[in-house]
């Protein structure tokens, strides 16, 4: 049946706005570039939040909570980092509006701020320059801290979760006594989000460090996981950023150490998105619509009565009311769709096209036989399974599916990372859609600008760990002693 | 000890101001008007919001996000709403900074927008322009949709929770066929409201309805639960609107109903914010900090071993750390602080501050009889109890004192109900700092002006069920047939 999705293969960009739409999972609002993230899209948002912020509170953090607004003056006090977010921000100028006399509502002239404040793109500045207060000594550190917030960047191209003016985020701000401990951070927290990213979200992720161009406004190292989508194109799913000392010699927040010596802090901030919810949508999904892991789908299980007649459907409801407390108790969601008003077909193509990992279908043959027909979303095979033992069989299932979902978006992985060893083989795979291409490089910014202007394709990460080799720049012949990953980029 | 706290007597509002920043529960950020919400507070938050957020579940509503911004044209749809927000709206202007070549950044004046944008006081006009498109058929209602986001009211003087320029808050949006089913939700909403507060945050509340002079801006009806803190003033705790048609007719929302015609949409909305932690606090605290109930303490138990040398410390341990584990298997939250860097006394004392209900310490004649000191916050009582089933005793105690902070607050707001019957009565009830006052008022909003303008009281609600009296108002000896409640308030 048609659910009006365009075909991954014949539109892929068309195809992703499709599934976020007909899903329900979003839906452009009338304010420029901002979405607005409807009940099922945001149920989906909730389980994200809920898996990362216990994690986050298992590596010792604690959320809590910063002003929206910036002024001016702090935003502009760590040089790289205005540079970075100046041309995208929401500045307010006035606090107040009035009726013209007229019926008009308009800005009231007379309520104009004396400093402007900027709607934050990220909370670096307001952050740190609370921190002072509360930082004296090395007791106080670490201080490990996490919010979760809206931000704001002024966006003139937007597509549904992955670039929106307005999104949700988390963002953990942390202080440190030490850069080594600074960097620790770092990379724990990059751990974090591969963890979550490749054993919640079943998306493999390759672990890096970014290029200086490519690096946070404002740090001194920047680590990223990178994901493959399905059209070959790279997502940066998550960032983790060792600041150094830049942000606590901008707010002055110094600490007396345990040797008595007055010294600055060292920082570090790391950052996931609602961008995750477009890579889940685009890692694994396909022309039926969504495909979710079980791990972090609303619904897990979907339960359809197919029946004549009043009491055919009481029958039915026994066993699945039973069923569904089973299930309850061993932590699967479960949805009983008895509604009348739609046929089993109508409901079947609903929960196929929201990703709903197991749908049961139950008639009265099937009570008969003590059976019931099983749906698997992933892989869209039908089998009968007995009624008996059906909990812990679906409960099994579940992590297969889960595990399945991960490998088979790993397999498409490392079948998309090539090695090009000309600059001419390389335009070639780009073309190719070939994924990650993992080529030499000069090192240089002015190489990596060239090859982005003449290709579009992005250095997404130097691996971690990466293999020493001795080799040539595809762009320049200059010598290189490392491969880098490239690609077209989200 | 002194832990520099005001005492409540000789300043109420001092001694607010003093536990909300010893308690490490919030600040004033150099944004103004703006507060930090600390680690502690924004703990005490979370259990909050997760609270309500389960019970919003358990009535069928699911959360969603809609845009911070709200174009200005939207904004001035509804009348009576725009006229209610309009003077304290935060407005962006521009969507960009600049380098002014001199190394300044200012607003690029290039970048203005077309229509200014509001950063939402409260989101019904947004919502309501978004439920267009959710909304064509009786099968879409009802609509139970709540959001939990920031909101920014342009407050010229502010208090750390109480009232500050951004906030934390939950507002749903319902939309539904008919009047009767909006009016249910209105009150259903309000019913949970009540239920949290007495129920969770021991705060006892009087459910009714505002006048029409203290209606939210766009209602037809406005409930809200009123709260009653120690000084006499009230508090207004939550609020649940029935909008009647308004939204619906300003944005153009028509269903089609089961007969067949096309209708007008009927809509709720009601929320609460980070203000609860302000009636949380005020209600329950003493001069020596912070008083929490049970169910939303972040620590409910805080263990503080008292040893002379590390075997006297790993004997205690080895106790403690079973203790913990038997009292998280009932669900009770315990922190065992065993710094060697802070004396028992300074820990003691912390606590207290920070509200933990339950106080244990242990030594080792503790050790050798088999006992612990158990210190009670809310009564400030201590004794000793018996090792044994010392678990069990906890989970108890901390029921026992849930029920005893609810009760100790009730009581005080039963002696703070009083009646007047006549003016003179009346302000002189007010300079006692009575709490309530209930008075018979001739149903107009010019008595209702001039009794604020002339006491600064006003009228916190006509309570739900109102007992029926004759009697005359208080100001203009006109005839009433109810008394409504009369306070000072926050």
């Amino acid at each position: 049946m048609s659910k009006g999705i365009t075909s991954k293969k014949d539109d892929y960009s068309q195809w992703y706005n499709d599934i976020v739409i007909k899903a329900d999972l979003a839906e452009h609002s009338s304010v420029k570039g901002c979405m607005v993230i409807k009940p099922y899209g945001y149920s989906i948002w909730e389980k994200i939040q809920a898996v990362l912020d216990q994690k986050f509170k298992d590596t010792g953090h604690s959320n809590a909570y910063f002003p929206l607004f910036i002024p001016k003056s702090y935003f502009s006090k760590e040089a790289a980092h205005v540079e970075g977010f100046a041309t995208e921000c929401a500045v307010v100028t006035h606090y107040r509006l009035k009726n013209d006399g007229n019926g008009n509502i308009v800005v009231d002239e007379t309520a104009k701020l004396e400093e402007e404040l900027i709607v934050r793109p990220t909370s670096e500045t307001i952050i740190w320059n609370t921190y002072r207060g509360w930082i004296e000594s090395y007791r106080d550190l670490p201080l490990l801290i996490n919010q979760w917030a809206n931000v704001v960047r002024w966006e003139m191209r937007t597509r549904l979760f992955l670039r929106t003016t307005e999104f949700l985020w988390q963002e953990g701000h942390t202080a440190h006594a030490t850069s080594q401990e600074a960097i620790e951070e770092t990379e724990r927290m990059l751990d974090v989000y591969a963890d979550f990213s490749e054993n919640w979200m079943a998306v493999p992720v390759v672990k890096g460090k970014k290029t200086p161009t490519e690096r946070f406004a404002g740090a001194l190292e920047t680590y990223c996981i990178e994901a493959l989508m399905q059209d070959g194109k790279a997502l940066q799913a998550g960032t983790s950023h060792f600041l150094g000392q830049n942000f606590a010699k901008a707010f002055d927040v110094k600490f007396t150490s345990k040797e008595g010596k007055l010294e600055h802090v060292w920082a570090t901030s790391w950052g996931v998105s609602t961008r995750l919810m477009g890579a889940l949508i685009m890692a694994h999904s396909d022309d039926a619509g969504l495909v979710l892991p079980p791990k972090l789908a609303p619904i897990q299980v979907v339960i359809v009565p197919i029946y004549k007649g009043e009491e055919d459907l009481a029958k039915i409801s026994t066993f699945v009311d039973e069923l569904i407390l089973k299930l309850k108790g061993l932590g699967v969601s479960v949805k009983y769709d008895s509604r009348d008003s739609q046929r089993p077909g109508f409901k079947f193509a609903e929960y196929e096209l929201k990703g709903v990992p197991i749908r049961l279908a139950i008639g009265g043959r099937d009570m008969e036989n003590k059976t019931v027909e099983l749906a698997r979303r992933d892989t869209k095979e039908k089998f009968t399974v007995a009624q008996e033992g059906l909990d812990t069989y679906i409960a099994n299932l579940l992590e297969e599916i889960q595990e399945s979902i991960y490998n088979k978006a790993h397999q498409f992985r490392e079948e998309h990372i090539t090695e090009a060893n000309s600059y001419q083989e390389f335009k070639e795979l780009l073309d190719g859609k070939t994924g990650f291409i993992s080529a030499h490089w000069d090192g240089t910014a002015e190489t990596e600008k060239q090859i982005k202007e003449e290709t579009k394709a992005t250095i997404r990460c130097i691996p971690l760990n990466n293999k020493q080799e001795d080799g040539v720049c595809i762009l320049t012949g200059k010598p290189s002693t490392q491969r880098v990953l490239f690609a077209r980029a989200y």
